[in-house]
């Protein structure tokens, strides 16, 4: 069962409160209003300050990240270092370690999506 | 079955070839290599040139859209229109229609997602 949203309503809010902290801000869209339990993934916008590093996640559900606008490089499995940029589309296989330094002048901002395999 | 990239690759390729006319671009994202048939969603990144106008799109799947970057006028329903903007996240309902015009001077740059709900 699903409830939907007039149609006339297509732009989606975002969950309060907001998780902001040294590093960066996490803003999770909440699509309860137009799809209730039956979207296939949850979705947030986040951002990353400049010269800043997400804290490094590791987690079940398999994620994308889509980057929108800035640089970083990302970190993951450890060691491993690619520069990224916006265009650039990220894929996390479950339990693979993640994390991402802005290293432009900009904010770094990104959707991110996840779901369970 | 899922065939899965190493898990030093975690940047995806877009599939070839690119869709392209006067008015946009649409490059869809290849989840072959990291994900065999049990993905959730499928997605592209498209950009619409400034001044131009998205064909007029209305389908079965339902589809999200992440902007990215710029300012656009959002065509839905028919008559409707919604001032969007880069950071705005989008939701249309199967069957219901959307296009979108770009009204800045930078090509407007969006993520979409779609599946069968």
């Amino acid at each position: 069962m699903s409830l939907k949203m007039s149609n006339d309503t297509v732009k989606l809010p975002f969950r309060p409160p907001v998780f902001e902290e040294d590093a960066m801000k996490v803003d999770e869209i909440d699509f309860s209003a137009v799809n209730c339990g039956s979207m296939p993934f949850r979705a947030s916008r986040f951002e990353v300050y400049p010269g800043k590093k997400s804290p490094p996640d590791q987690h079940e559900v398999t994620e994308c990240w889509f980057i929108a606008k800035g640089i970083g490089e990302l970190e993951h499995d450890g060691q491993n270092r690619t520069n990224v940029k916006a265009g650039d589309v990220l894929y996390f296989n479950s339990y693979q370690s993640h994390t991402i330094n802005n290293t432009g002048e900009d904010n770094l901002i990104i959707y991110s999506i996840w779901w369970k395999d």
